[in-house]
């Protein structure tokens, strides 16, 4: 499998004040056409330091792409770099000039000497066409029968150039010997630990297809890598794997790759042709949010009320004075009133409600920051459960959220309906 | 000038699966406090090439960071590589362990062998404390006096132990030579090339404070960097460019560093005593979520609905059918009414409203997907705004957010009153 290592070229990302989004496009295109990529690397625009990374990456890897560092400016050095690495010098690529002074004649601007220089390339390599700019890309051959390939940091005028000339030229020297496929499944309700202990033997024993857990907030990702000879035969060798772990993970398994929570949630209601409202507290209104991110929500998702005062949640939702005062807000009562007023006034099939303390105040030693109540409401009853959730009032709220969508989908998805704890 | 090099962790970065937003943050903290970041790396989960990468940089710099693999499953692998490079063994930390062991109690979980891997740190490393999870991350340093600090992946865990544990050891390790301030003016309302055409002459001209512009969502941040011999010095420098800044600003600064735009509007409305209430179609909760992430936001946030569906813009909030089915949902006069509604119904001083069309279905020639309508209520009338934005619905959803965020800001911040257009 061919290897290589990916070098963005910019100071501004070693400042922070730039998140490198071509280098994980990159990956996710060489990861498509079965380049293996040893490792990322972001260095500032130095002349010598970009040519040591080059060099050293060279050392590891088949092959290294760089994106950055093209452009007409005197702190554009990427070019330089990569002749210093391969100990070549740079020659005029004539197309690339006279495209470049085409563009400057038209425009009416005057063409200047550092906008020659982007016509540069190192001596001997493959001039990569920049169909959106004025930097043409380049792939450098070594002696050593590796390869830099060199694109411009601006992915309007990268991300066409790896499409129509890196990868073509990747595959056409490294034909496909093996295919990878992954499958990604999305599990709510277990921890990473929780599922760590449920697959361990796996982890261990399994080579190909591999597998990995993502943990991220309050859900965690299995994913399942295969490599092959062919697509199917990855994808024949997935198969399996999916099953077993289906089996392990049962109940817990609300969908696979692109499926979100809201669009798995969204998929069980208009299955049944159920619609849904909610209100919210502590969330704010980050339930609601997340249940329309999904195209097409409008055929499930009927509206929500954020009712963050008493007041609101007496007039719109109907949760009754006494219990608001004997209770509190953030109790099983209200949370039980607020499920069952939202479904009643928005006339929906289902009412999802939740209270909590966000914080950083109002937390007390019977009612900490983080305790949070769920209710749930169909026709045949309320459903309710207590969270105890930890962190700062953005993690809290994002718990939160999460918790809600997985306490919903599980729900809606199970065949028996709610009974009503209290009837 | 102290050097460090970070190495974030995680094979999912190498295929593409993640955008590291870890590296960028971790590098801006290093740029304030005077460290010097050379390059930063991305590696798998694989113990050889973390521990490789480790020792490379270790040869380059003063020391490296570390981000991921912490975890307790058998791919987080850091811990290991850690001591690999260093040439040294793990040590149970008895009070990280103790503290996981309550956790669990807590929680009502069972505590695994492989949560107890956790509690492992190189041995005669600095242990640092994980606010927001179990795995505890650590400062080994080396035979050559250099150092490496590691931290976990998840960022609600690393940034914390960043800003408490391993900033403030980087500060009494390299006590600043030269002392680095920033200072941040958010604007909201003013293209990146305006503010550009607005301030090039300071661009060309200042060497020391440097200044930069940073294009966001819909808004831009003005950056101003100062060194100086004192912390003092280096503010002294900041203030007269701060203020001319804010002179050619004017009417667009909504705040400065960590003050963000809802802080904002809460604010100005706390100031003036005055509460609001939103009503939602397209953003479908987003604007409340951002208005109740500011803590102490019930204050002067009293609730909102969020009207997805038209019979819940006539029931909850008193839109009139015959203009709904004239002028459709998404019209000047629906976003008014539904603006007039919810501060009459919820009994706030302010209404805010929005609808428009996210896509990507919806369309039409007439109301291309990204039409979008706001509206604002007081007592005094209703103001309007009309917006074409760009992109795919989570886009769309994300720029309408700010865009109403920005038009409710200069709103209750503006002197006088609002006169309604129509009256």
């Amino acid at each position: 499998m061919p290897s290589v290592e990916i070098v963005a070229v910019g100071t501004e990302m070693l400042l922070g004040q730039l998140v490198d989004t071509n280098t994980p496009f990159i990956a996710g295109k060489l990861a498509e056409i079965g380049v293996d990529v040893f490792a990322t690397h972001a260095v500032g625009d130095n002349r010598q330091r970009i040519a040591d990374m080059i060099r050293s990456a060279l050392d590891r890897a088949d092959g290294v792409i760089t994106t950055g560092g093209l452009g007409p400016t005197v702190d554009d050095l990427t070019k330089e770099a990569v002749c210093d690495a391969l100990g070549v010098d740079a020659e005029v690529h004539e197309p690339s000039l006279r495209a470049m002074e085409e563009v400057f004649v038209k425009s009416g601007r005057q063409m200047r000497e550092n906008n020659r220089k982007q016509a540069l390339i190192p001596r001997g390599s493959v001039p990569l066409a920049n169909r959106e700019g004025t930097a043409p890309g380049f792939i450098a051959t070594t002696t050593r029968e590796k390869f830099v390939a060199s694109m411009p940091g601006v992915p309007r005028e990268m991300k066409p150039m790896l499409a129509e000339g890196v990868v073509p030229w990747l595959q056409r020297r490294f034909p496909l010997t093996e295919h990878i496929r992954t499958r990604s499944l999305h599990t709510i309700g277990l921890a990473e630990s929780e599922i760590d202990h449920r697959i361990a033997d796996l982890f261990a024993s399994l080579e190909n297809p591999k597998i990995a857990v993502l943990a991220h907030q309050f859900r965690c990702d299995v994913k399942i890598m295969a490599k092959a000879a062919s697509a199917d035969a990855a994808i024949a060798l997935i198969a399996p794997v999916e099953h077993e772990l289906l089996r392990r993970l049962d109940g817990h398994v609300y969908g696979v790759d692109d499926e979100t929570l809201p669009f798995a949630i969204h998929v069980l209601l208009q299955q049944t042709q159920r619609t849904i409202a909610v209100a919210e507290s502590c969330t704010g209104g980050s339930i609601a949010a997340a249940l329309t991110s999904v195209p097409g929500s409008s055929k499930s998702f009927t509206g929500g009320v954020v009712s963050y005062s008493n007041e609101v949640k007496m007039q719109q939702l109907g949760v009754k004075r006494e219990d608001l005062d004997r209770s509190g807000a953030v109790s099983e009562e209200v949370a039980e009133q607020m499920a069952a007023g939202i479904r009643k006034n928005l006339g929906t099939d289902v009412g999802l409600s939740i209270t909590g303390i966000a914080g950083p105040s109002g937390g007390t030693h019977e009612k900490p920051i983080g305790l949070v109540w769920l209710a749930i409401a169909e026709e045949s009853g309320v459903r309710t459960r207590r969270l105890q959730l930890a962190g700062n009032r953005e993690g809290i709220q994002a718990r939160a959220t999460t918790a809600a969508l997985g306490f919903l989908w599980e729900t809606v998805g199970s065949a028996e309906p709610i009974r009503n704890p209290k009837s």
